[in-house]
């Protein structure tokens, strides 16, 4: 495919960009109780933020949607998201993402924000339905909805379950501290979800923050995307806050075997997990984790 | 307006319910990796997860959205989304919201899950233009797509610039405990948002839980509508994590004046609270908070 943006350069040619545009300064005040014999009050500073702006993400011209995010990585996140619908499957079904970024496109009198990435198919790519099927259209029972996880969602043809991969507790247990080692807007507003990607060894592939945390893992699965690395097999998802269903299914729609998260997962994460065959981990803390299913990838 | 759940019943007489469908049991494996002296290990036992399930909204039985939410307070988060995508503003301009919960329907074979609410707007309700104005075709440049606040949402008529309540640091710095507190579900599952409103003295109004935090507040904001307290002038909202451009066009809308997070804000969201005169506290811990807007509220 066609690559317009810089996300198809090296990873070392990009640091420059990757904090730019990402935070915001913000004047704040800062107000203390007195406390312990300490005295109150209020001081005024600056303070940075975690830049929030909209992304609208068009297919072959149709406006498909639009995602509150973090600048940066834009066209990794349209790519990831398309995935993660289940529209797209590999970078041979997208011919082209264009983003214009408010520069590219001539108009220099913008004092704006948001951004549109205008996502060109592949000729003759056979484009699969949504992922999220049509809960209030298909659900069983007309009057009440009574749905299952089919109702909901496309689950991939190929299983999870041939992927042998093991992980090793102790190389999982050591992934959060890398994790927050390489979020680095993260470091400097606290304010950001990140997904990161590991080999099974523990090496670390790629780092993505955003202030949505669907968004950060759109951006490391489109990253994968773009080159050629999909499906993800032998690797694992870690993910800085809770999981919930919609990350398990783009676990599962990128071919991750493995999706742990520091935080605790929810009922119908579990259960999808359980039926793809994805091993789900969480309350991945100090020397601990909690695995919720396909366990034996994760020999103790 | 007809309320057919008992979200009508006092707070007292619905602890019963407060739980039921809100968690769900599943296996787990505890894997510990020998640490400090101390032996590694697998040990399974029964654990309970914060549920997560599929809510459809209808408006007027036209399908409007689906959100993955925890079961309970439906009719609520089914009201309190409607005021956050500025549809309606009181109680008068609903007629009814039905909600199939699975057994009311007289189906009692569903082993799925999932829910419909279906709101039926009153007769002659003047219905507002949704909140998200469409960005991918009102942005300024259509090739670039960049925008401003006023395109991606739309803001009360009435600001919140004429609240001229106070909050005391003191009464602020103590409401985290007392959200945590009041957390029935997290304390179960360590796996909920929450949303806290409180009065300026900092009595408590009402928590709302949910997988999503923006459903919490839904919930919560729905509560207040439900029982005709909209606008909540002079009141405080509190939530768990982080603030968005999401949760601060929710707070607008329903006329609070003081959003507080006890994580970070992201930019959008202290630029639409200056905007619309709300005041934005952030990292709301221990003694000490961050104010990013409307400082005035907040006497040090």
């Amino acid at each position: 495919m066609t690559n317009h943006t810089p996300a198809s350069k090296p990873e070392s040619e990009r640091k420059d960009r990757q904090l730019t545009g990402r935070t915001a300064r913000r004047r704040v005040v800062r107000v203390t109780v007195s406390s312990g014999g300490l005295p109150g009050g209020a001081a005024a500073r600056a303070d940075l933020l975690a830049t929030e702006e909209p992304l609208g993400i068009r297919v072959d011209g149709t406006a498909l949607t639009m995602t509150m995010r973090t600048p940066g990585d834009d066209v990794e996140l349209a790519a990831g998201f398309l995935v993660g619908e289940a529209m797209v499957r590999s970078h041979d079904d997208i011919a082209e993402i264009r983003l214009c970024d408010g520069t590219s496109c001539g108009h220099s009198d913008h004092d704006g924000m948001g951004n549109i990435a205008d996502v060109l198919l592949a000729p003759g790519a056979e484009v699969r339905s949504g992922a999220r099927r049509n809960f209030m259209t298909t659900s069983a029972c007309g009057v009440c909805g009574k749905t299952s996880i089919e109702d909901i969602c496309v689950l991939p043809a190929a299983s999870l379950e041939s992927d042998k991969t093991q992980f090793s507790p102790s190389v999982l247990v050591s992934l959060p501290d890398r994790l927050r080692q390489g979020q680095r807007v993260f470091a400097r507003t606290g304010g950001l979800h990140a997904a990161g990607l590991f080999t099974s060894s523990g090496e670390l592939i790629v780092i993505r923050e955003d202030v949505g945390r669907h968004n950060a893992v759109d951006k490391l699965v489109g990253y994968a995307l773009l080159r050629g690395q999909l499906p993800l097999a032998g690797c694992a998802l870690l993910v800085s806050g809770r999981a919930s269903f919609e990350l398990v299914q783009k676990a599962v729609l990128a071919g991750i075997p493995l999706l742990a998260a520091v935080s605790a997962p929810s009922s119908l994460a579990a259960d999808l997990a359980e039926e793809a065959g994805l091993t789900l981990a969480g309350f991945l803390r100090g020397p601990s984790m909690n695995v919720y299913t396909r366990t034996h990838r994760i020999p103790a």
